[in-house]
């Protein structure tokens, strides 16, 4: 069975590992595709972040070396699940959740203080095949393709941001940073109802992928002041609500200075320290709000994408095999802003 | 007819004023009591802050030289507004509102774009009359005295930033920073269902009153670590929410480290620029919501002050004369933490 395997930064190794047997209460997946991620990619250029190397990751008891990718998808080939048949078309909902904290008990699993995912404090989805718990496993609707089903991951990270929002219906909103999650946010607030949406990015081609996801304007903030913009797309008001994604400064700076007084900035990109004003934050009565993973939103995105609501696999740019992951995956979209979302396919095109 | 006039930083100058003819619209109030706000002392030691010089108010029409003093209370002696007759007993809401703007016409007038107060923009209290506009009156319940109806202001801060939270019944809660809102903060919070209600302060002398006003557990920052604490008195849990009142960089990552994951932390203190771990905020799915001045909340307060379910005066430290007030109002305030808010009676005590 190979797999993709991080053993240190620069360092992805595709090795030919024996199939482990399932414990109780796991099931084995023969993937279809899997997408590269942004936390891949950091892993990857200047890791570990978020990879256990020394200590193994308190629920998959893994520490590195281990396969990377948590946007998967496949077919059930073994299982000791009697509720999971072998043959069973699944999408994978990666997060690990201890079911014993004070977060998991109040079913916020995205919260556990275990937190982690396969694929990142685990093994992932970029091998032939990879055995999760069965916790993880969605039936996937005959109605969605597998490369939309590998790009319900950062679907699902764009979705509980809306919904950990305070979106009304018709609100006017604005997302800092069109990658992969940025751009799904854009069409999970078209999908949600929002009004005015209006993305801003640098890349050119990013930007018309927003309009073609749902944006009502595309803002070039390497050419206009983004703010200045979101003011004028709403008869002055500013946004109620505003997503940044980028997980910069400057897109914080922007995101906060966009919104009307009493509005919402929802963060959602990782960054470091950074700094913001608090004297205007409190005189414009100013929400921030923070939105990590995901929980309970699979099965919603699982029925709009049957239904054709949304398309996930909007974003992907390119489709490549495992050889092909680190040369025309990872350094493609290290290189290339044009590339977008990468999916892998580990078997070949024959599971497509 | 005297007043306590800015003119400059340390610079307040007792005056004799010959009292204005009203206009339509406004009311004279003879002040009962005026007392002193950290902004006044804000003004008087290295202002203009808020205080206009250049140019007016676009409300009141005012700059300086002004009245300072915006927590007053005390008797209609003219009135132009045949609804508000001459005698009655009243406190003052000294929040200028434009009436016309996107958030006054939707009620918030507190986020009004020509915000200000009575007091800092315009003449405020620090006299011994005052005229306002009819809309700054509340009529006072016979049952609350005049130095509770002087610390009305102060808590309806506080009442704002509890209504702004997400507070539910039995929360627990945190307070940082024991001055006057910091205190009435807790007394809100003891009156509107917390749980566990945990002040925070440097000084032994504001944590004893933060007892007496309702909080469960008094921390001296200056001598255990604030949010360990927190964590052990929530059975490990930390507080749903935390108020940053005292508005410096330690305050806030003390607020924020105390919070549970998903928790609240309400921004009430001013300062400048901050730094924030947006990672860790982030990933821990906090919340930050600030809250500004108030709305809506001065007829609650009389009410419950009425009923005895709160005291505001429970801040009150010292009384003065106008003649006291730079000597043992302000310069005392700056000097000594053990005062904590400080009235001044510009007409003597025959109207306490």
């Amino acid at each position: 069975m190979k797999a993709l395997r991080w053993h240190g930064p620069r360092d992805l190794r595709l090795v030919d590992l024996v199939a482990c047997e399932l414990r109780p209460g796991e099931v084995r997946i023969r993937v279809a595709y899997c997408g590269i991620c942004g936390s891949d990619l950091h892993e990857y250029a200047d890791g570990p972040h978020a990879i256990p190397i020394e200590r193994p990751h308190p629920i998959s008891g893994r520490c590195a070396p281990l396969t990377l990718g948590h946007e998967f998808c496949g077919v059930v080939v073994e299982s000791v699940d009697p509720e999971i048949e072998v043959g069973r078309r699944v999408a994978i909902e990666p997060a690990y959740r201890c079911g014993e904290c004070l977060y998991c008990r109040q079913g916020q699993y995205n919260r556990c203080i275990s937190m982690g995912f396969a694929g990142l404090m685990g093994d992932g989805g970029l091998a032939e095949s990879v055995v999760v718990p069965a916790y993880m496993v969605h039936r996937l609707p005959d109605e969605v393709r597998f490369d939309q089903a590998a790009a319900l991951e950062p679907a699902a990270v764009a979705l509980h941001a809306v919904r950990t929002s305070g979106l009304r219906a018709g609100d006017a909103c604005a997302v800092f940073g069109m990658g992969p999650v940025g751009l799904l946010t854009v069409a999970m607030l078209r999908q949600c109802g929002a009004g005015e949406i209006i993305a801003v990015d640098v890349h050119a081609n990013r930007l018309a992928l927003a309009g073609a996801m749902g944006a009502s304007r595309a803002v070039n903030a390497s050419r206009e002041d983004s703010a200045s913009t979101v003011f004028a797309a709403t008869s002055g008001r500013g946004a109620a609500i505003a997503f940044e994604v980028a997980g910069s400064q400057a897109s914080l700076d922007s995101t906060l200075a966009c919104v009307r007084k009493g509005g919402e900035a929802v963060l959602v990109g990782l960054m470091g320290k950074a700094q913001i004003d608090v004297f205007d934050i409190v005189n414009r009565e100013l929400r921030l709000t923070a939105s990590v993973g995901y929980r309970d939103v699979f099965p919603t995105l699982m029925a709009w994408t049957a239904r054709g609501l949304i398309d996930p696999s909007a974003i992907v740019t390119r489709k490549v095999s495992l050889a092909q992951a680190v040369s025309q995956g990872f350094n493609a979209l290290l290189a290339d802003k044009d590339q977008v979302k990468v999916l892998v396919a580990p078997n070949g095109e024959d599971m497509a």
